[in-house]
């Protein structure tokens, strides 16, 4: 950073914080903002600033919306019936993007993990009990990841509706469409095999 | 972009127009943002407002700075006879960063490519033959890029300055330190070979 103007090299440090930027990256970066026609960066300062300041997460379901609850929460046409629990809100985008799912969703915020201190209480899993009494819920989709922590909080979330008198659903994994067998890791294999129907 | 709202779709797109930044990492680091503090989007906001606001470029030598003259340009240790002509500030920095050379820079901010409408008056040659003319200069390095545009600049230059009476070099081109010789251009190892020296 050597022989950076104290602007130059704040600005490549802060970008530096961000995800997927590695220091080459900023440099790069800090080089085209100073490039860029000052409208320009202040749009992108103005919508970096909006997310902060006009968009939250749903108080039901726990999407990121600029009002709550969200537009999801809120729509008739969806089945009310169903709820889809995942991890975060991105993995509402997901499941959204495959226009597949009509049903309501439920972001825990966060998966168990008891290495890093995060229990049942540290998640948004009481809310899920109370939508699940209050509401007329038929069907829960377990739509956590697939790792250790997606699991045991799958597994969690099992035991304890067990008896709720819903049905309670893993979506299923297996070899990804268009995925080559040959260069399938072994466990997905076992997965797919394990999880395997009659045609 | 279906089922983002407005803000977070703006981020995603305002985020886009960066180089390096494709849909998915800007998706990425959109929903990171949303989760990052406050204190710290905050800080990156004022970063990027800082960096058109308090940075320009060195009246001088086209260096990025925070006043002008430069640091560069300011220093009685640095070798006030020789000037180093290049086409972006970017590359000040990384010759700088070599600590091989003591001279002084002169950025043209472009290259000539008639094809894009820039001709010699839309670069800062005019300038650099006023240093040449009033300052004590010995040697000019053209160290432009290896490209058809960055060649053409350094002929054009050459020709221009061949009478001023001053020594004109160009910097050496060749196999990369590391390289290994199966895998490079021909172009560049027929640059190589061209340019041998004896031992």
């Amino acid at each position: 950073m050597l022989y950076y103007p104290e602007p130059l090299a704040r600005v490549i440090s802060e970008l530096q914080k961000l995800p997927t930027i590695g220091p080459k990256t900023a440099q790069r970066l800090a080089f085209f903002l100073l490039r860029m026609p000052e409208s320009e960066t202040t749009k992108l300062v103005q919508a970096i600033s909006d997310v902060k300041t006009l968009l939250s997460y749903c108080d039901i379901c726990g999407n990121i919306t600029d009002r709550s609850p969200c537009y999801i929460c809120t729509d008739p046409e969806r089945d009310l019936q169903t709820i889809c629990v995942i991890e975060d809100p991105d993995d509402l985008l997901a499941i959204e993007r495959t226009k597949e799912y009509n049903g309501l969703y439920h972001a825990l915020m966060g998966v168990l993990s008891p290495l890093d201190g995060v229990g049942p209480n540290d998640l948004r899993i009481d809310p899920l009990f109370e939508r699940i009494r209050n509401e007329n819920i038929k069907e829960v989709i377990l739509a956590t990841n697939y790792t250790t922590e997606g699991q045991a909080t799958a597994l969690y979330l099992t035991k304890r509706l067990e008896n709720a008198g819903i049905v309670i659903t893993r979506i299923a994994y297996g070899i990804p469409v268009g995925g080559d067998l040959e260069y399938i890791d072994e466990v997905t294999l076992a997965k797919a095999l394990e999880g395997r129907r009659r045609v």
